[in-house]
């Protein structure tokens, strides 16, 4: 018999790797906070000597989800300002907010409570791309949440910054340096859009990106108002700027990109840019839908985020990746798009993907961290079960996940976060929202 | 001191009528199964000895969700045949499953874990079309459900009834004639679609009708597919043929209208037909999205359904309606379509309306039925709470569902549904599984 540290036995294992594989009566064995094995449940019983063993009869396991793109602070500010379009939104609801409140305190106090959301919903690892960074990655690593750090970058001052010249050198030193081969913080670099940034800038930011070899994630063609106002100001569309800057490559995230051209699509998918697809966002904020299926189809990694909570208002990858899958085939006409099998893998591998991490996480394969979510399918509104990926995709709600490690610690425990206080959290969201409550000018029910 | 049954002291009470408002600090009484007051909390500690007193300091009370179009024993059918279009659905997936399987027994156990489910997540009073609507409407008595029973008409033998003539002879002896004027369930004809009846049953069904004075639900417009078949059948849309029946006005139902010309707009609005907007289901099979911000600008009533489990695959009023409203911003590019309010409403009152029901439930008036649901929001997801409706439409989930009243009787509490023994819903469930997966050929992990 060989010890091992953990021995997880869920009823079904969906692996993702390889597509529509569900396995019953198999076991994942953990070790050092990597799966170290994927075996039937017998031979696993005859072979290891657990530390821990966790049987779950209902439940489904499912590597656990990433969330392509968020703004994790912003939970904050979840439903300060809803029932605007994108740029009325930022510039009568978020960007005063902002200046008056956001600060390394509100930063750490916001991302914790998006932290404990995202992992009670199934979340192990996040692309989060706000001011003070350094205390995203900081929250991230006191709560061991996986993350991928986006600094930010923008031409005019901010809380954390003066300008680009400032960003770029507190990003490389305070967060690029400090994570360099963090088991659970990558960064990259994340200006924030075209409009944000002059050429010198965005030529800085590149050679930059390519010396310390990180990412790039920016905010891309979310709506019309965005193109217009670019057309206007530099007479070429968002997509066109980075080409012309040497910025489009298999390293780019772009967020959104709800609005691409037939020729446009195909640059992506040659250059393998990838896409944080954030349908509730671009619902709520009324940018359009993307159409992912054609994305999908002409072989773009399309990755799925929430954005962030003042926009969406949850950070549910559960509710966001069936959204989804639900408009995909709504808007191709074609009800075998984007399947709950595929669905699945856009909230988790094609994640990674996304983030550049895909030989790490994303998947139940042997080598991989141990970053696993358990779904409980014994509800009323889940049975009966023909399918449990189906149940997972178009029944399932965040409340049912029940069991969540990261880089194999037991983060959630039969639905009960073990490493945060929550009360903690919560009794100082409710100081948030005195602050910026009192700041905004609204209905007198507040 | 005057006594009172139920004496509820929500944080945040929203009548929904007038829109908008939110009380706080007051208190709702019931009496006999009806709201027979609603004051500030303070007034009613001083006038009313209440038998019992719930007091729900981190909750919202709204009324009950109208859920306007299900077909509650497809429960049992949930997720049997995924990712196919309406047409191939039906013809692959549903019927001969139904053709094998549906009987008195089989809607009576479907029934049941719909309206458990249903309970659970808010709705009060649901609007039902399904074969032995007789058997439906006593289930939901004996739960204490409210129900609009739809009695199903189709042109082709079924088993519960061998034509049209025995159709309507059924609902007539067994239905309408038993529920009328019964404090919660009503009854209504239900052809199944143009497509389903020739112009004579539809004839016949209409006198019945008048005599009756019932009202009408049908599927209208849900497809492409359906318009070009009914055009290649018969030369008319399906509005135009029931237009020429004389079958439209206000005690029209038309669920779905996904697909409605200007004119026909104009003319439902002019008529007050309603309309019963089933999103999820809509994107699901990929039959497209009904422009609902368009339609209500036209004074059209939308009320919201979930559709049946099959195509949905949840019958979760909060989930539908939050698609609805982000959907709406979506397709009509403005982020103001629908507000959180309106949404609301669209939930409960514009229901309540759509049925013909609105004189006794989907508001918190005085008079009305004590149809209510309270949902807690104390939670990571949706704190913090800056509008109790935004959280409601935009991040809650049906877990946060607490507690629920029917006519005044409590049939949720804290998150326990009181008179129902879903231990044996679940079991009998899982035995129509297995009947079901016996019959449809499908991957072997069944």
């Amino acid at each position: 018999m060989q010890h091992c540290d953990t021995l997880i036995a869920p009823r079904w294992c969906v692996p993702v790797e390889p597509l529509n594989a569900v396995l019953t009566d198999h076991a994942v064995i953990v070790n050092d906070g990597r799966i170290t094995d994927l075996l039937p449940l017998k031979a696993a019983l005859e072979r290891y000597q657990p530390s821990v063993a966790i049987e779950k009869p209902d439940h489904m396991l499912v590597p656990g989800f990433v969330n392509a793109h968020t703004h994790a602070a912003m939970s904050l500010m979840r439903g300060l300002a809803d029932d605007m379009p994108l740029e009325r939104w930022l510039r009568e609801g978020i960007w005063p907010a902002e200046e008056r409140w956001v600060s390394a305190e509100m930063v750490r106090d916001g991302t914790e409570l998006a932290i404990a959301e995202m992992i009670a919903g199934g979340t192990t690892c996040f692309s989060d791309q706000y001011y003070f960074p350094e205390v995203v990655a900081e929250v991230a690593v006191d709560l061991h949440m996986r993350a991928m750090i986006g600094t930010p970058i923008v031409e005019f001052p901010t809380a954390w910054a003066k300008n680009v010249a400032e960003s770029l050198e507190k990003a490389n030193d305070l967060v690029h340096d400090r994570y360099n081969d963090h088991p659970l913080i990558s960064t990259c670099f994340a200006p924030h859009s075209t409009a944000a940034l002059s050429d010198d800038s965005f030529l800085e930011l590149r050679v930059l990106a390519d010396q310390l070899d990180v990412r790039t994630q920016i905010h891309l063609h979310e709506s019309a108002a965005e193109l217009a106002a670019a057309l206007e100001a530099t007479g070429r569309r968002p997509f066109d700027r980075l080409l012309d800057l040497g910025l489009v490559n298999a390293s780019l995230l772009a967020v959104h990109a709800v609005h691409l051209t037939r020729s446009e699509i195909d640059i992506f998918a040659e250059s393998g840019v990838n896409i944080a697809h954030c349908p509730r966002s671009n619902l709520k904020l009324a940018s359009g839908i993307a159409p992912i299926a054609n994305y999908r189809n002409a072989g773009i990694n399309v990755a799925i985020g929430t954005d962030g909570a003042a926009s969406n208002n949850a950070l549910d990858m559960l509710s966001d990746v069936r959204t989804a899958a639900l408009l995909a085939k709504g808007v191709s006409h074609d009800a075998g798009a984007v399947s709950a099998n595929e669905a699945l893998k856009m909230a988790t591998l094609d994640g990674a993907t996304a983030l550049g991490l895909a030989a790490e996480i994303g998947s139940i394969e042997v080598g991989k961290w141990a970053d696993l979510a358990c779904i409980d399918l014994n509800r009323l509104h889940s049975q009966p079960v023909y399918d449990p990926v189906s149940q997972l995709i178009y029944t399932a709600r965040a409340d049912q996940v029940t069991d969540v490690w990261i880089a194999g610690r037991h983060q959630l425990d039969n639905g009960k976060l073990t490493h945060i206080d929550t009360d903690n959290v919560l009794s100082r969201c409710h100081e948030w929202r005195d602050r910026f409550a009192s700041s905004i000018s609204r209905n007198s029910r507040i």
